[in-house]
């Protein structure tokens, strides 16, 4: 009953602005497709260069979120 | 033919008891959504603590699961 | 807009010949789910050994894909 | 105000039955000198035999707790 | 004499900002409790998510500073 | 002369039961051909899945014996 | 042919603002001496604190660059 | 009775011809001297460059093989 | 009763001469403040270089005390 | 003077072929630019997804080479 | 023929001196018992306290060795 | 101004008396062709082993150097 049972999806976020931005798209396109979403955890930060510029940030994340009625497990984190 | 393919998905389960316990919780509820789990990995051992008494284990886990035909993969691990 | 998400999936593919088929067996029934495939990463080589010999190779994965509209965020990565 | 900050401290608990009762020791231990005990992570789990026989398992923990207030910080973690 | 000696501690600062806010807040805590921080480094970015916001960030922080004299050492560093 | 050397050999033990249950049948099996067993290491914590079933826990141990004399050296962990 | 090689250079990127600032100042740099920088990762990010305060923030960087031709690879990452 | 202990010897096998080659000769090579060989897991993957060329990859193997009974733990993985 | 509690604190030991002399620097200014020292565990070796000299070598420690009575826990590693 | 001293330079070979190619093409591009190439190894495998086929392998790799005499110090990896 | 297979073991060699010399002693205790040592990789070091003063270093290593020939590889590395 | 950009170079020290004259033979080679020398940072330590006896060890480092003006930066770690 209480033994909550979660689950984590791997996503990868991506701004033009930086870090904290990058990890905000990320969790708001995940939150389009999944309900509960709990916790992140950042796993890795790189980006992409054009012509001297940081063209994006990319954040990976790990992003967990509660499945514990069979029917919430249908939805995929989208992300 | 013989060549399987298998997906891993990342879970935590949770349990007032202990680890085994909450191993045993997590790989439950994801037999629930999913068939042909096949093999876990521990990825971490954490808590949360409450008045000086631990609440509950929350341990990490990959659960591996083999998706060999295309209408198999159409499940997802649920957890 | 240009602020593409990503998804990560976990999968591994096997394969009687080498470390490079596995990877193309893994990536080719992914591809069969899942749109937009990425990029991989190779998270870990191991193998099953039978009378001696090397059986299959087992070539663990990392592969991202795009999720960015909606729409296309409701397939899984199958593996 | 409702930015925490939290203080990790790590300890190793010990028990001859097993690595649940090395979690509950260490933890019991730490409650005795520390407010406010939040969460716990396992770092890693050894253990020392004699005789052939396991004499007492070690399990090394993480142990966060909440020091917002300036008063709340002069306690040690005593684990 | 000039072989000095330092201690390192473990802190989580968080923000409802950002990163680079929560490592502030968390420094800043320290400094309270602790005479010569000398430097930080970051161990973990995490973060809560509250219907599907982010509700705060969490950045974990080894912190360092100087314990030569004896009488230095009686302070905790508070986080 | 009171200069040890240890040798640090890996098994893994399963168990239908759990952890601490694959950990002492690892020890348990070892300490049948090795003396001067001294300390283990959990480096990693698996598992196989029947039916939707845990079927064994799989526990990968580090086991260190002490080897001083050249007499000593001759016989192998076994495990 | 079209089997492009890439050099990978480390740099730290500092800045007194915060962590993206530092990469972008580290990028900026680099790109001052290389041409064809394609992508960065943050291996760490550090920083130095004086009287309580952070003085700057240090973010450890690996940068990618393409070096395809032999007349392009004599050029150094600067950074 | 049903709970097998496994032992886990760490090889190098090399190879001129490339990286699949290095592990079949290193297994073959195991399989001399051991029984009951069950899976490897490459650790790592290096090589020795001679004259601008790649003289041999090396690459480095963890292989696992079942030692329930007493008298098959007394061959030894030879590699 | 014998089910003791050990506390671990990170310290950096310093020295102009090499790094054992870093360790054992490091674990001497550890002895003036706390009791029952047990064990220590080297986590990195870094050194200043001035002048194209090494200025002085920096060895991170892990120090594990006993803290079983709870009087005894009222110390601090002061390192 | 036998105290040899080697420079670690760090690139990413690809192919389209697979892994074995990747790293031979990564090495031949390195020996164009610098002698004495001593040994390599392997950091990661990657790879980029075009249309559901693998368009090509990347694979990360360290290069280690001799720079004893001052005037062989001048040559850069090119990779 | 020149396709070496090479083992690695793995011991604790220690020391009251320092870390160079249980690095010796380890070494010199391998050589006993198995032909052909080839190079070693320290995996961590770590130390015993007594009275406040280091006791012993202890310094894991894992050790290489040729096993070429069938009978060659009948010695166990001893350590 | 202020904000300082650092290069991070890997070399291997090697010497036959131990690891400290290791590290120390590895900087004063990269002082030869790199000013402002800041940091190092030890990787790894190995060795190789003729006659079972140690013929040298070998330690890797990091090593940064400052590259704040265009002009400095042409020259390379040469290690």
């Amino acid at each position: 009953m209480s033994e909550h049972v979660y689950r984590v999806t791997e996503i990868v976020g991506t701004s033009t602005e930086g870090c904290d931005d990058a990890i905000r798209n990320g969790i708001r396109r995940a939150a389009q497709t999944v309900r509960n979403l709990d916790w992140f955890e950042v796993t890795q930060v790189r980006g992409h260069i054009e012509n001297g510029e940081i063209e994006h940030y990319q954040v990976g994340l790990k992003v967990g979120f509660r499945i514990d009625g069979a029917d919430e497990a249908t939805g995929d984190a989208g992300a």
